[in-house]
């Protein structure tokens, strides 16, 4: 049985995880007989938003992986206590939070940096040159963790890939139902809701996304 | 196109709608072609827990409706703001929001209130004789909200079976991927996460049960 971990970033569309994506990848590595196992950074939040109304919570704070850990059921780990030799690959859904916290995208565009624990995380499966699929927004980390001219994808938005590409990317346009493979940097890509217009969308892309996963790992 | 009510609880298993659930609920809507709107009740939770480890974040207090909102992606509506006649059925996934927010049944057992915002928002349904789907321990507010000899399931669990009995309820045992369908009160009920070891469980009684609650509809 094939083990895959899954990197959250906390649990809501504006300020973590996009929810949908994340479940949606869960079901997709369990329907295909894939066991997983899902990890968040141990650190604060970017900011707090009020999903209801869209504003920034100012009196709130909330940790990555204590919000991770709704999407996990409880069964979530620190991305300090990985041991990659048990995992065959990794996906990494969006949602802000891949842009807010797991890198700073969000805030600094083309110049982003990764949060130092995320680098290490997701460095450990790159240095042993094993899979990882990059969901919606969280594409734009690829540049920094593989260098110049790997090949992802973010969708269609024009000022994203541009930002892409700013960084040393390859940007290779894809609609919804598209899966973008670099086979030399053994990555999978895909857009989600970067243009999903409903959930069913994003169901049949993460599913796509998934298999080129567990085919590669 | 049937436009199905989805009633939430907050978002997270231990203290909110179970995530997975109410992903899977809306995953299956939207493949059977119906659209659908989120609802919940705008009150406080019962309580925060830390999902990380499994315990009261003391110190913490949560909006029903605002968190509820993650899962919806923003696109969430209160309960007051209900116009029953827009739409052909509600399902209510579970999570132990549904007995700690909706109702009171993990605190007070088979002398479980409902909460009057819930009360007024599903009865609406009910008094029209709108088909209503419960899932997981949803099914705990049956009794209360039909009467005597309402059939439905919470899967198999021995004590939970009794107080729904104990409540009027009619229990029937069934495993997770069977709907039970009470005909007469036009409400179906699933034990998802009640039986559910993963995933692909959940996913296969949620995806029944929401057909039943269409072909109803």
């Amino acid at each position: 049985m094939k083990k895959i971990a899954v990197l959250l970033s906390g649990c809501g569309v504006f300020d973590g995880s996009e929810i949908h994506e994340a479940v949606l990848t869960l079901l997709a590595l369990a329907q295909a007989g894939a066991s997983y196992q899902c990890f968040a950074p141990d650190m604060a939040q970017l900011h707090v938003i009020n999903h209801a109304v869209g504003e920034v919570a100012e009196t709130e704070s909330r940790n990555v992986l204590v919000e991770s850990a709704r999407i996990a059921r409880g069964e979530i780990k620190a991305t300090t206590e990985l041991d990659v030799a048990e995992f065959d690959g990794l996906v990494i859904p969006g949602g802000f939070g891949a842009a807010k916290n797991l890198c700073d995208f969000a805030v600094n565009g083309a110049e982003a940096q990764i949060s130092p624990l995320v680098t290490d995380f997701i460095g450990s499966f790159i240095k042993v040159k094993k899979v990882v699929g990059f969901i919606c927004i969280s594409p734009v980390m690829m540049p920094l963790l593989y260098g110049a001219g790997v090949k992802g994808t973010i969708g269609t938005d024009v000022d994203t890939a541009a930002a892409f590409n700013a960084m040393g990317g390859d940007h290779q346009a894809a609609q919804v139902d598209e899966v973008i493979v670099d086979a030399a940097h053994n990555v999978v890509s895909t857009p989600a809701y970067m243009l999903a217009g409903n959930i069913v969308e994003v169901h049949s892309g993460i599913s796509k996304l998934v298999a080129k996963v567990l085919e590669r790992a």
